[in-house]
């Protein structure tokens, strides 16, 4: 089955526009994926992710499978119900998660041990284990269960975790397989699998990461293991040296990535699928996005300001709201704070998307890229 | 200029339905006003507000007035525009929370001293004071300034108390009209003003004030210093007692009440307003409104409950989610947590003062009444 068709590609980049098809309708690509953790894009109802036209959104494996759990979730008929959220989603497989938040035990060629970071309990996670919670959760886009290899990571280290992700890659492909046998018992029965690409900083091994995967046969293709501490010139060389490795009939999928500026770069490199929980989270955090950069809104500058936080944004924040209102209730610790200030980041980065695909249709992606990376200015460290 | 008009009322009690003119509309009474402490009804967007039809909502004047201040509120257009509110909106004259919140220093029958909750800064409000802010925050009806009187309290006390309070009241209504010779400097043209009456629960002493408040003359008149602490069947006497006082071609606000049996039984008392904390401070402890009483969304018997909050309900948290995605985001501590429980609370509170109204209407009190009495277990000290 054919679920990925690239429509139009750019002439002086990798940039390329396409539609993913997936069981719950097509998304348009390049596209950003809202970070909808624990069964919920924080702060946002979904009547306002509508609103703001979100067309994907991810879910957390491991969150969801700590709480409320996966067979609970599986028993209300899958995460799209349980949330309420008819459009496709996308689930990570949990390593993330496991390595970050997790307090880890053990990692064997069978799985990972880790224990809980809500109450210390212990689990294991496995290529299987995690197919089996995603198919519970029933998204439309499933990950592999690999290693995310940590930065820096010697190369003798690089090369065991990515052997180590592959065999794992072959397991998760042979359990998808083994469960579209019997689809009547899934959730969803149109599930579809990514494979993530590792590597670390290696390029050879980032070259035989894209070999082995694309052997075993992926619906789409991950570049995991940047965002992870390399210095950013560091992260765009690997993404340049790999993404035209993969293959160019599938989607491509840069994890965990990133500001404004990396998405219209990663576009630039041939990149068509993005998460991050930047925008979400600096939300909550004060920190707005606007065209020339971001805004701290508790900046005592903003307290009389009758302005939007962009005169050029149509959003509901900004069609209402005046910057004088927004950081009164960001002083007072409202939660309008974080609804109004989430609305606007997300609108910010969905928007940002839509542009790229209207500057890629139109040809002139090239200009698009050269404007944005003038007007926008992206503070150290951010 | 008549501003309310009573259009039925109960043969069985004194209830009755009336329409209530502002200058930012119109509004049905029996009303429920829900309860916008810092320029926002917690967790609510106004698109939501809308959405449950709350036809007026109150803002504190004690809150706003330390932030963002009043005098910003006034430049950047008043309260509703700050807000995005275009409906009526009452203010309470910030006496209240001085009590409540505030370190009291000082009560002379000039005003109050305090010290600030949020940074022990030292203020002052009088009656004078209290209506220049009200003034500048431009909301449709003001509060006189008074003192509530607390419980328990000696007739020596009462007595004093409401003696100050009388006199604020004049002072309060002898500057509002002042402010009417110069209109044009006025946010709120169309401003209206309430006395309060006191007296403890002293009967002669709630009698004396009603008196002396319509002998002055004010747009409506507010039943205070209830619900702050005396036993209930003692609230309900002194109500009793004290609404066929007020004249009956204004409105009765009854302040800080309560919960739903209190607001059904109040009706019956005559009274055509209220305002409590109650629906949206309990939303976000998880506890949830049904006809038949209060429902604990954390308790474990819902972690697998597919149904609504409460079947018979429309809201949009009942027409979309289950109790067991609603435990799970109160469990994860969720922001969408109060979001969809504070929709369901203020949706249950102003149905059923609609349900009260259609009651009225259709001459059928008297039955509703008992039908909801019978029906909703309200819990010991809830």
């Amino acid at each position: 089955m054919t679920t990925f068709r690239v429509t139009q590609t750019d002439a002086h980049s990798h940039a390329r526009l396409g539609t993913f098809t997936t069981a719950h309708g097509d998304i348009p690509t390049p596209i950003f994926m809202p970070v909808g953790t624990a069964g919920t894009v924080k702060a946002m109802l979904p009547t306002m992710l509508k609103e703001i036209d979100a067309k994907i959104i991810l879910g957390n494996t491991y969150h969801l499978y700590l709480r409320p759990g996966h067979e609970l979730v599986r028993q209300l008929g899958g995460l799209h119900k349980f949330m309420v959220w008819d459009r496709p989603i996308l689930t990570d497989s949990g390593g993330f998660q496991v390595y970050s938040l997790g307090d880890l035990r053990k990692i064997t060629d069978e799985g990972v041990t880790f224990r809980s970071h809500l109450d210390g309990s212990l689990h294991t996670l496995s290529p299987e284990i995690s197919i089996e919670i995603q198919q519970a959760l029933g998204s439309d886009i499933m990950m592999c269960f690999d290693e995310c290899t940590p930065y820096p990571a010697d190369r003798g280290y690089a090369a065991k975790s990515l052997a180590l992700s592959m065999a794992w890659a072959a397991r998760c492909k042979r359990c998808h397989g083994e469960a579209q046998q019997t689809p009547e018992r899934l959730v969803n029965q149109g599930q579809l699998l990514f494979g993530i690409a590792q590597g670390g900083m290696y390029a050879d091994l980032r070259k035989q990461s894209v070999e082995q995967l694309a052997e075993i046969g992926f619906d789409g293709y991950a570049i995991g293991g940047l965002s992870v501490g390399e210095p950013k010139p560091l992260m765009f060389e690997v993404l340049e040296q790999t993404t035209p490795l993969l293959p160019q009939d599938a989607p491509r999928y840069l994890m965990g990535v990133g500001t404004p500026l990396d998405l219209v770069r990663g576009v630039a490199m041939g990149v068509d699928m993005f998460d991050c929980v930047l925008p979400t989270r600096n939300a909550r955090n004060g920190a707005l996005f606007t065209r020339r950069g971001q805004l701290s809104i508790k900046q005592a500058q903003y307290r009389d300001d009758p302005r939007p936080i962009d005169e050029a944004c149509v959003c509901y924040t900004c069609r209402n709201f005046s910057r004088a209102y927004l950081r009164h209730l960001f002083m007072s610790k409202e939660i309008l704070s974080s609804m109004l200030n989430t609305i606007h980041n997300l609108h910010f980065y969905l928007d940002l998307m839509s542009r790229i695909r209207n500057a890629i249709t139109e040809s002139a992606f090239h200009e698009f890229h050269a404007a944005f990376t003038r007007e926008y200015v992206e503070e150290e460290g951010a």
